[in-house]
């Protein structure tokens, strides 16, 4: 076990609990107190790493998903669905008026990149929620840009299948879409963070401008034109 | 209160809840047993429910986030700077030759795109601490196809600055950046999934009849060239 913590950079007390909570099969016994570990263990400590890490999921649940991508009475393709069907979040549908827009909003935005989906699913219901909660509070400016996000999801879409397919096995595709779907969320979600800054640094610099040539606006003093950078951590952790 | 409620679909307990946390100020005193709440309480509810649900954040993080943006120390730059950060989730960053390497990666990938970043910031932290996991668990069909994922993310950087320039003044713009932030991550997951699916169909068919066709493949009875559509709740809760 220390040779399997020194390998994997996963502390044995980490290892001993991952253990106990199923997320890490037994090492085959070579003693009383002793056994052994192969590759397969490295990776699966690895796995379980990377989705708690960067992909945001709880213990708990990645021992439920490790699970079901196991069950023996599912074809290798339904392993695939169940998948992705992990990686994506859970939103309650809503209702009344403005929530039917919203849902219809979200259907045509699909509906005119060619796309099919159910309409409850969770990742429609999640795209609803979104447009019903820019719609409440009024940020018009995001949603007449709507078709901008889907051809940005759609290109990682297409790079995202295209690694799948290099994969030579299916095990190692299931394994993809549940890691590649979440690391790929934190990748894209950081480097769209780093571009808003670049891209923020010109645009800003005016805006700031002309709303401190305004009543109300902006004291003098603030430094328009710099990018928002990260430079440090004043934000609350998440 | 029960108006308030009534408005904004946030049931009265949670309503009291959030003012015990001081994420919603005090209503104006009317009597012993009543208070009056206008327009920005309407909108601060909203605001609250946003972040909470389609933004993954915690109260405690809101309660954090909403002291830090109404500093009046603060320009309203370094708000919206304080604001973007907020939004960045927290990465350890790691160590050794592989970390390293990662970290060159990543730093080579935004010179690429012309962009500028701090090196140790939390975004490139996270790029780094994905791409490290990415090699190490061995998706180089991710790793050669980050530049498609740097387009992504400039786009949808590109839509959001283009936003943020349509919000009429600098209050909003904060408050912009930090829900067209998160609620945009919570967008351009859903629809990248949906793309996922339907991009999948056809390549994924042909793949597993090429897998099926190979000694270990697929057992038979796995529908290929289905989408990986997302049709019920068997994933375990994130």
């Amino acid at each position: 076990m220390a040779e399997l913590s020194r390998v994997t950079g996963v502390s044995v007390p980490m290892i001993k609990y991952y253990l106990r909570e199923g997320l890490l099969p037994a090492g085959e016994r070579t003693g009383p107190n002793q056994a052994r570990y192969g590759p397969e263990h490295v990776r699966r400590l690895k796995l379980v790493r990377a989705m708690a890490e960067y992909g945001g999921l709880s213990l708990a649940s990645i021992a439920t998903l490790l699970e079901q991508l196991e069950r023996p009475e599912l074809s290798l393709h339904d392993r695939l669905g169940v998948a992705q069907r992990t990686v994506t979040p859970r939103h309650e549908p809503g209702e009344g008026e403005r929530w039917d827009l919203a849902a219809r909003q979200a259907r045509e935005l699909i509906a005119r990149h060619g796309w099919h989906h159910h309409s409850d699913s969770e990742a429609m219901r999640a795209v609803a929620g979104v447009l019903f909660t820019l719609g409440a509070l009024g940020y018009d400016g995001v949603l007449t840009r709507l078709d901008e996000y889907a051809e940005a999801a759609a290109r990682t879409a297409r790079a995202d299948v295209a690694a799948l397919m290099d994969e030579p096995d299916l095990e190692r595709m299931v394994e993809l879409v549940v890691v590649g779907t979440l690391l790929g969320d934190t990748l894209i979600a950081a480097l769209r963070r780093i571009a808003q800054g670049n891209i923020s640094a010109g645009a800003l610099g005016q805006k700031l401008q002309e709303c401190r040539a305004e009543p109300g606006g902006e004291r003098p003093g603030g430094a328009g034109g710099r990018p928002l950078t990260d430079t440090g951590g004043e934000g609350p952790e998440r």
